[in-house]
């Protein structure tokens, strides 16, 4: 059975759902999320089924060049065969367990990074051991560089040819909503790998496993064996589960701040932005940091607003590099409403807007930051991020209840 | 005016208020969360700011052995002095401003790692620049390593001559809620920095900035100046912001399930723990996952459960070595309630409990990991995790509501 997706319908038990649609309202689920893909992050490390995967004819691949998605025009991912990709990833890059790969590390030896995304489990198609069917999809990194440089190279001159080419950047991307969320978890993990090819903790150069899901420290290395028989020195990584080896993603907070009377928003905005822009505030959790904690503190270092109250309303995943975004909706108390942007120089200006000025400004006013707003806008009159924004998830939250004559949260 | 804390006292206006209690219920402070500290981030680069904290007289230290905190008891954190630690970490480590410890770096010259945890503005003394105030709190790692190990050494013998001790391990350590989230903070910011001496990005090693929340990736070393006048090969880190330099915090999610009535909780077991122990399942969020997408991810594959409807209830900091859990309540959809161990190995089993179960382990049954349960508690009974545990806190929230007769989320 498909795992459930945000979109099912309706549980068939209307009290049970009644009590939970009453209390927490329905499921946001926010762009870059809401993938079709069943990960099955445990069959990651069992190459048999990589291998047997990768060369399904049914399987999709998503080529990457630099951290940007081969595209057909700027919404839809093109997806591609392992024909296309073999001259440069290799006739099968699983063929060893990794327990092999490991104990033949060689770092002087380039391979491109292969991600294994999940199963399509909506396609028929792929099925490994009974349990696990669908469209097996692959993200792939095809830059040329080093020993891949010429086929790479070759590949890219192919696809051009038939039309096709990748993404020149993310403000020219505007994917439907699943494609978004594949693409949000292939360009994660590249980035990731890309990121660090080091390991923090010995400073040694680290090997991609499970997939891309993972980076190991290799206790020996070929291409040092004439020196030391390719011995590396002992590395704390190696002696039990180290969070440096797993993929890194930073918890965020990301707020609607309310007045303590609910009829105000309060927003702020950066320099470069265009002008008449304001969005929420946001900012990094930091360690041992509740999520409340972290809306508090930002709120007050950035703005100089106190908070009391503190609610979650949705997540979402950010692959800029590698953020989660937790989105929440703050009241000020009525004491902690003057704004100081004197703490943190962040902001170059932050300032409580009524609820119909945003409400307007959501119906008129919103735009991906390099483009231009609808044709309703008037100069002059608030700007604010797109639907596919947490941002304006709140601030629609926050107009469609909380500072409306009918209360809805 | 201080930060809000979450036992503040109930918001001036009720309407608002109750609109939000209605809704969303209080906020749930878990252990490890609630710190009394104002970290007023931004004054972390203000090495001024830093070195007059340091040096004034109410200014609090909390010493760590190999990650370890110095108390007195298992319930109190000791507090000294900087006169304590001055022959460690010498007279005044904050003397230079960031880019003359940048310029000046030299890999080969130990400094022991101090963290500003933050101002207690209950406590009056300390003010900077008018608006900051309080009494200042640093941690310090004391352990007796590299050119400090003498002094260190010395300074250990005193403590323990006045009958202080560095805690044997977390099972024997039980401070006071304001204090754990201190401590949480420190032992998360120090595991990070010894955790993380060398660059993800290019092997080279690094240095701690920011008090302790930044390490960045020095373009010159001393200590190479006689081979390469000490210049390093270019690294990604130096050409813009990377999150490679700031703490990292990983997302985990940890959800109580119950099934499609309402009527039962799903809990696992792992073989490590004692007999009759169950809690709540859990795992990491992974790249691009919302919470709610994690959450159902994470239950398939451990207990071939299918969730519908998932909610966030509370997050909690975890400092071993960091974690931020967010907690979350699922609910199986009806034809998903099968338990399948067979997809991930990681439980030993998992099974459905009854509300009652639940309640009445959680009355008699609970306990530290290490520790026996309560004297009600009858051999062959549920046993499960302390209050300080967010799973005892999701499924308080379920007997107390999603599985009673009148349901409360």
């Amino acid at each position: 059975m498909p795992l459930p997706q945000p979109d099912l319908p309706e549980p068939a038990h209307p009290t049970v759902d009644s009590m939970l649609s009453r209390k927490f309202g329905k499921e946001i689920a926010n762009y870059f999320s809401g993938s079709p893909l069943n990960r099955v992050s445990f069959l990651r490390p069992d190459h048999t089924f990589l291998s047997q995967a990768l060369n399904h004819p049914s399987t999709t691949f998503v080529l990457f060049n630099n951290l940007e998605p081969l595209v057909k025009g700027p919404s839809e991912l093109a997806q591609r065969t392992f024909a296309d990709v073999k001259a440069v990833v290799g006739e099968d890059p699983f063929h060893r367990s990794e327990e092999d790969q490991i104990a033949q590390y060689n770092s002087s030896l380039y391979q491109p990074q292969i991600i294994f995304l999940g199963l399509d489990e909506r396609k028929e198609g792929f099925i490994y051991k009974e349990h696990y069917k669908g469209q097996p999809w692959f993200a792939v990194d095809v830059t040329p560089k080093e020993s891949v440089k010429e086929a790479a190279e070759k590949l890219v001159a192919g696809l051009k040819s038939e039309g096709l080419d990748f993404s020149k950047g993310r403000m020219n991307l505007s994917l439907p909503a699943d494609q978004a969320a594949i693409y949000a978890e292939a360009r994660h993990l590249l980035d990731w790998n890309a990121r660090n090819p080091y390991c923090a903790s010995c400073g040694y150069k680290t090997l991609s496993v499970n997939a891309g899901f993972k980076r190991t420290c290799p206790p020996k290395d070929i291409a040092e064996s004439v020196t030391n028989a390719g011995d590396r020195p002992p590395c704390a990584t190696r002696t039990g589960i180290s969070n440096l080896c797993f993929p890194r993603t930073d918890p965020t907070v990301i707020m609607a701040v309310v007045s303590a009377d609910g009829q105000k928003i309060l927003l702020g905005r950066q320099k470069r932005w265009p002008k008449y822009w304001y969005s929420t505030l946001a900012g990094f959790l930091e360690p041992a940091e509740s999520v409340e904690e972290a809306v508090r503190r930002e709120v007050w270092e950035e703005s100089g607003i106190h908070l009391g109250r503190v609610v979650i309303h949705s997540t979402q995943p950010w692959p800029y590099p590698a953020n989660l975004m937790i989105g929440a909706i703050g009241q000020a108390i009525p004491e902690g409403e003057t704004i100081h942007l004197g703490h943190d120089a962040e902001l170059e200006d932050a300032k409580w807007f009524t609820a119909g000025e945003v409400r307007e400004a959501l119906r008129v006013g919103t735009s991906g930051l390099g483009e231009d707003a609808g044709p309703e806008y008037k100069e002059g009159g608030l700007r604010l991020p797109p639907k596919t924004a947490i941002a304006n998830q709140l601030m629609t939250a926050v107009v469609n209840g909380f500072a409306s004559g009918t209360p809805m949260i």
